[in-house]
């Protein structure tokens, strides 16, 4: 690939911002400095911001609803390019168990499946469902393989795991090195309310919100991290969504807990209200549900006190009007809302642009800390020496507007059409090759589609503190 | 019965106290004041206290265990013996529904048993294990009938209630007006625990303790307050050990939460230390275990605070020789240890004669506030005119020592054996009738035997605010 | 004196609530029971509350204003008349020490002036302004007499006392058992935000309130706290208004700190809209100011979980046109409103009516704790055998609306006009004899004026624990 | 100075570490990166780290004690030595304002006597003692010469400086970006108890401690943060010691509060159980004193949370024997310890060898963040492009043991005298040269005294969110 010289950028990592060169060789980060010179491409990037590429750990591609029999509405290729095209550069997605699966071809056809479609870089997580007594080894399989965190869902028929699996898993990982990365709803909570509701006629889709409160998701919240402790297990909490499970986690961390957190744009700018209007409140069902906005308010507070850790997209785009109208109740619409795209630039207007956050705030929770987190650090999630060359070159004063036609997925909508931005990435390279350039690819899309490598991670290191990890 | 007049005592009520005759009629306390007058008999109780009668709604009178097959060691005759010569003058037992047992006929045959040999009034709780289809039904029929809590274990395999079952009888109660009261521990969580330690050869008695350490508690207490806040049901969490669990309360009720708890003297008095001798070990393994120092003392300041509202005993008892000695591995040792009889004199001792309670405070901790938690107020719990005249009259400066051979329980040791007291109860009455003076019955066991009714428990009333100031 | 017999109420004390009849006999409390029998006269209170009367210990009557130079508008007798026809039965009102006096003679001069026209029983408080050398042995002086309690002014440039001088009463207090009354805000902050306002030509009455937000009234209280600790003295926090002071307050009780505290109807009913309309802002300038709604239901929570334990009701009355219209600025506007005799309805109506607390609750906050707090305790605030036969006789069904016509004040507005109540006092008894009935004076007043005595108030008992339920 | 490559090494930075080259040019860093090539001078740093040099923002050289008439016993020349040796680069000391003094000439004064002498670069903090009419328009002079950081005294007679004062100053400096940089404890408490201990006789050192507990360091520290948030500025807290203290900032941060905090290392690696040998005590006469064990493991938690946000030297030394010892009273011991050349192995070895902290927390901590808060940044505390060249180079396996002898320091102990080190600082670079080795010069002081250059330090930048400045 020979050299590429960014040259007069403003670098921004997980720290500091300084004006420099940046010198791209074989794909990776070879120098940084004043005045640097190459044999090879220089491009002016004067004025503009050169950051770490977004790291999204959260995009569910292709991804199998068994219950309701459909998958989300992106494959890898239309999602990674969507990725791309907002600045990002590594997704994590997840390769799931099912009843009676082994892990090793679970993860293996999934990596084959994204391996021939993916534009950009990325890893997997395992979906654990079935804990068997096989599961410890064979997870232990998988992380050596790079497959090194386990996501658990503590609701949902299909993919419950119930607390002695939890535990087990989590003993596994606490000696394994892996992770787990939960999803926290009290399952049992959530039937009860769903049965209320429903009994009481309340099929429409507002009432989504209601059947899983912040309460249902504050006490698995809690639970999960009691059943850590036990086992010694770091652990990572999806989707906080609510004030509640918030301050679980931060009087939890505040004693030395071993944990660290997610929260995802559509909590950060929507509120509850999305759900009073009829005809578009199926647009905004995702689970946990959009809450109110004196818990949005809590979650930037979160973000900007160093409880929350990254901000992933939970990417799990349907169509609107043939998967999420029309179901016959609230609880046969698929969850999920898209975002892979528009991550990078809702975070920075309204955290850096409106200054809640510092832009070295913002690579940590795009960027960085998924990476220290998942395990892709340093080879990702950074501008040091030797690091690969996935970076986003943002223009901070650009303004624009979220338009769904302006986007890559493969859905009829966006949940923020409308919204005023202020930033956005303009380029996008994955290891040294600009893959994308003013919000769109830089090329006909054919020769991009599979040049995304798996990567693979590595066990979280025993000496990173999670509960000082900001 | 006429009248009888104790003259010249110092009343007790759980907010102040006074120097003033108390005139006992058919039972009933019909008046307090100076210089009164009565046709019937006079008791002098000068320098003495009169207080209500402790309420004692932890007991295990012939409990069976069924999982060793074996029973507790006092029947309903010798334990309320005991609980009478301790100045306890009600008592609230379990009627245990077994896998199949309807209710109705369950309860009935337990108040018949309890009936024929109690010396002292008493209640029942239904412990719920098997919660059907038809359950809510038969919950609401037996709170009719005067059983009006509900014993819930969230740990034991033979007991155990999951989070979905445990939501139905919280709804009902919402709705009935029964109280859940819970046995606190993740189940999951101590089985992992207890499979970890004798896959390692721990099998020791006191491996009981590090089994089920104060995380497992504090877990299932956090769980148990969610789900009644699901529901709006109010709830009673049993046997407070840590500091923990107290700080989840004491956080949930300063946000509102309908939630009262008990802690219990060996929670109160002893410490872990008591695990140390392996000879002697087995005598504290009860459930939870026995805790650290620093866990105690954050008890007392619960009861100091308002955030514990009533001392109850948890009078398991069972023989250290015979039946608590020699088990195999920690798990087949009967839990619990004997305390009915020295409940009051062991608070009295270590709260008010310490100076860290007030009188006041001891008479809610063991009569007031558990009457109006169980539903037996203000027939019981009271010096109110028109209460039952049941009476402890305590000697506040006698000093004395807790020594096996002086009480009445069925078993072959205390675990308090040694311990100094200061304040004694000299006299219980139980509806105007001394059944115990000096520590010992008054006369002839056998004309008391059966003399104890079954007191019909009403709901909790809507409006006692359970967060409140207790 | 002879016997009086109170028939067929309901009795409520601090901690329960009973049908009997009371008995009174020479002034006293002689006996509570069914059917009691009397050779005196016989008084029906069928369906009638009996309750201790109302114990006041924040009134300020025939108050000097120095620095305005003028007195709060009700004397001792027009403000004793007042507070009897609202239910209270003692009143303790302040002597003030100026710059130069000794004690004795002010605390003497104040008593004479309260003997002579009170028409019921009073205490003092002595306020200290000029702590000299000779000051501790003063307190100690009139301690003894029965002044037991001291106010302290953390502001106000005529009172103020600096933390020097509040160490050395702290000091003497915790030593001789005297109680340290404080209003708590950071004078150096009031003065600041005052000369920052009135710079910029804020005078209006409005700018009252942001010259005194809640930050200087939470920062005085904590250093109060502090100070109180540093010495082992015990304190309480007058009128707390706001949320962060309450917490202050809460946190250090939850530590031990041996602080109580008191808040006022006016915050508990008011918000800081009523400073909005500029014509009547005046009539609402009292210290603290009154603060925003979500402070209004922090106390009431606080009244709720205990952490607040008097309500009084800092009865400063000006009237409206005369004395604070038209002041040039508004730190010209003399500060304070009239309430004396409005306090046990409007806490019954919104605390009691509305369900927030109950009966005992209410009985505590006017009337028991006060009397525990400040020495009057059991001789007042109680329904015990030998207590002063001081009640008031509630009718809580009946309603009403707050009218400044029907009030015996001395001013021209009180500012809860058109407030409905339900639950009203129908009847005073001071020592047993009727004073008010149907919230008027139950005959001319001139053979009331000056019944009323001066109580000698106790010492705060060692063992009474602060920190502690109350 | 033309160039100087660092080959090899491990560089640091505040969020990341990775291997390679630095370039140095002309006193700046100018590019770091893979096989970097040079014409000037190669050093080999492989196996060490390469970190921004320690800035040290909290020493008193020949620093004047009025109070006794002495002087600390370091001058800006050994002083600067001792830092430099001990790995730092930057030293921030005061410029005292003594009563009657303008501003203008104490700084300039101070500014010159330190130029003529110290071997490093050098800022200036300005202690106000006397705030008159002029104050805020001569603040705001100095802070326009470089000069924009405040030190305020709550306590000692001769510097203290009142609320009414503080509120003018902090409202300048949050107009015109100055930084308050706050010793916190409550005077008149230090005054109370001093005179407590010393009528009772009570004269040894180790009174010093109980003089100036952690209530009184708790109870400024909470107004100075109210103060501040009255006037909307922004404060750092100077050497916090207890956990109580700690907690008020965190609280205050977790709402927003614009407060940052300092600790010192003798409050990290010492307890009072210092005081406890007659002879010694005095060697540990700082203010405030050396905590308890918890108060210490308060600190370490601070610190790995994010609450404290710096670790400084207060470097203030005194001769033992001819300056400590033998005062008539612990009152007349100069308060201080030495320690400017021991910060940065002694927290590298009890924080990051041991575990506790990253190396990148490190770096924050001794360097970044003490730039950032005091205007330093980013010319000092960075790896950055363009910064100085100021740099340590760490061994990091490298161990020790701490002896005075091997101190540079002009007194006769060092109170960490024996104290084992895992990793110190073998080589320092000041703007690119080399000024120590091995932890001592690297050649005759004489011809490096005086070349260290004041730094004109910026306000603070308003984005900065010091609540969210970990």
């Amino acid at each position: 690939m020979g050299e590429l010289l960014l040259s007069g950028g403003r670098l921004v990592s997980a720290s500091e911002e300084f004006e420099a060169d940046l010198l791209i060789r074989e794909g990776r980060i070879a120098a940084v400095g004043r005045d640097l010179e190459s044999a090879g491409e220089v491009k002016d990037v004067s004025g503009l911001l050169v950051m770490p590429g977004g790291i999204d750990t959260h995009v569910h591609l292709e991804h199998p609803i068994d219950r309701i029999g459909i998958e989300t509405a992106d494959d890898f290729f239309s999602g990674s390019v969507a990725a791309a095209c907002g600045g990002t550069t590594t997704l994590v997605d997840f390769a799931l168990q099912r009843k009676g699966d082994d892990l090793a071809p679970v993860v293996e056809a999934r990596r084959a499946l994204a391996n021939d479609k993916s534009v950009i870089d990325f890893g997997l997580h395992v979906i654990l469902t079935d804990i068997r007594e096989e599961t410890p080894a064979q997870m232990r399989e998988v992380i050596d393989e790079g497959f090194t965190s386990f996501k658990i869902y503590m609701t949902y028929a299909d993919k419950y795991v119930d607390d002695a699996s939890l535990l087990r898993i989590l003993e596994t990982n606490a000696d394994a090195g892996g992770l787990t990365y939960l999803h926290c709803e009290n399952d049992c909570a959530v039937s009860h309310l769903i049965h209320s509701h429903l009994s009481r006629g309340e099929t429409e889709a507002r009432f989504h919100a209601p059947s899983r409160p912040p309460v249902v998701e504050a006490e698995a919240t809690y639970r999960a991290i009691a059943l850590a402790e036990i086992t010694g297990a770091r652990i990572c909490i999806a989707h906080v969504t609510s004030k509640r499970a918030l301050e679980n986690i931060e009087r939890a961390r505040y004693e030395g807990a071993q944990v660290v957190s997610e929260t995802c744009p559509q909590y950060l700018t929507l509120t509850d209200a999305c759900y009073s209007h009829a005809d578009e409140a199926a647009k905004y069902v995702c689970t946990p549900p959009i809450r109110s906005m004196d818990n949005q308010e809590a979650l930037w507070d979160g973000l900007r006190r160093g409880s929350i850790q990254q901000v992933a997209s939970d990417h799990a785009p349907f169509g609107f009007k043939d998967q999420k109208l029309g179901a016959p109740d609230f609880t046969k619409i698929p969850n999920g809302v898209p975002g892979v795209e528009t991550r990078l630039s809702l975070l920075y207007t309204r955290g850096v642009a409106s200054g809640v956050l510092s832009r070295s705030r913002f690579v940590q929770l795009v960027s960085t800390n998924p990476a220290k987190m998942f395990g892709l650090y340093p080879q990702k999630g950074s501008l040091a020496i030797g690091a690969d060359a996935d970076l986003v070159v943002f223009d901070p004063t650009q303004e624009a507007e979220i338009r769904h036609t302006d986007l890559h997925h493969n859905v009829d909508y966006t949940p923020y059409e409308g919204m005023p931005l202020q930033g956005v990435p303009v380029m996008t390279f994955s290891r040294g090759e600009l893959v994308s350039e003013d919000g769109d690819l830089v090329k006909d899309a054919g020769p991009l589609k599979g040049r995304g490598e798996f990567v693979v991670r590595r066990p979280v290191p025993p000496e990173l503190d999670f509960s000082a990890l900001f």
